[in-house]
């Protein structure tokens, strides 16, 4: 295939799953399954799951191909779940829906049938039962034990180094200053590109139209 | 308070949910309540929850106030859930759980309690039970029936107007692969911005440690 982001072949997996590249959702980001598609970006795709849950129970998947969350880059993460919002929005004014669930299942022990990420929308009524939690604590956390959990997770955040170089400086500093200007820059600055994107394609395209017939 | 995005009080709610500026986790985003912290981004912080369904229970929970995802600008759920795949991971590795489901409740039918928008990161062992989901349907999802969600769901979509641009042209003409491209430099692009940013930031602050002692 010509385009690099289809059915991207990776098996880094950090949970040590290997990505499936025959899975059904590779099939379909490929086109060699059929599904019925809701919309299609660059990076992912949403669909109607094949065996809902019930009416509108919908998935949005990456097209890039990466066994569970854990093996995701940061980017493709963020490029595909951009996209829950007016997805969700969708889904609940389409079915009436009184509100959605959002779920990511990762590892077989989470209940992942499939190894290729998929986050599931879940439409829901109050009473439907359809997703259902342990309880909680009864008690708070004790500063102890979370401390003791607490630790070794930053641990392992620290020794897989700085994904986001933007850790935030004590408030109210001329630095903390500077970086909220800069972070309100950096929002300007996407907006602005999104929309001379759009604005590309759409020349690009006008372009090709006239030129290839 | 200086920084914008701190506590932005938003009542923007596609589902008719205020967001509720005294909630716990606007209280802990603004500051004003205590949390276990396991990293903090100019976008997000994750914590531990305070009353967890299990050992290493974690939180990922924008900055920026919106009562659900549905009322999310696409470009703070990418500022955001890009981080996921770090926080699954530590998580995963720190507890040893076997897999983890990422939730996101939104609405009190969805079991959503704070109406701040949050994703659950729940460590899970085979047969722990912490997270049950209703049957699949047993049958697939004859076409007459998807097609009449699936359109209704478009409908939504549509009139919402287009949130991306980039809806894929058809593969293998000539803009199909000039896009393609054009992917892989914008993925370029954010690499080598995101290691800049590191870098100002980081000679900044150095700066800024000098000047003001």
């Amino acid at each position: 295939s010509s385009r690099p982001w289809r059915g991207w072949r990776c098996t880094m997996a950090s949970g040590g799953i290997r990505y499936d590249s025959d899975s059904v959702f590779a099939k379909i980001v490929r086109g060699e399954l059929p599904c019925v598609k809701l919309f299609e970006t660059l990076h992912a795709i949403a669909i109607l799951d094949a065996f809902p849950m019930v009416k509108g129970h919908a998935l949005l998947i990456p097209k890039a191909g990466f066994p569970t969350l854990a093996d995701c880059p940061p980017a493709v993460a963020a490029d595909v779940l951009r996209e829950l919002p007016r997805l969700v929005r969708a889904v609940m004014e389409a079915t009436g829906a009184e509100g959605v669930n959002v779920v990511s299942n990762n590892g077989a022990a989470a209940g992942q049938e499939v190894f290729h990420v998929h986050f599931h929308v879940i439409p829901r009524s109050a009473g439907d039962g359809l997703v259902r939690f342990a309880p909680s604590a009864a008690q708070m956390l004790d500063s102890a034990s979370a401390e003791e959990v607490a630790m070794a997770i930053r641990e392992r955040l620290a020794s897989a180094g700085p994904d986001d170089a933007s850790a935030p400086p004590v408030a109210g500093t001329p630095l903390a200053m500077l970086l909220d200007a800069h972070a309100l820059v950096l929002r300007l600055h996407e907006f602005v590109h999104r929309h001379v994107d759009a604005l590309v394609v759409r020349v690009v395209r006008a372009l090709f139209g006239r030129l290839l017939g």
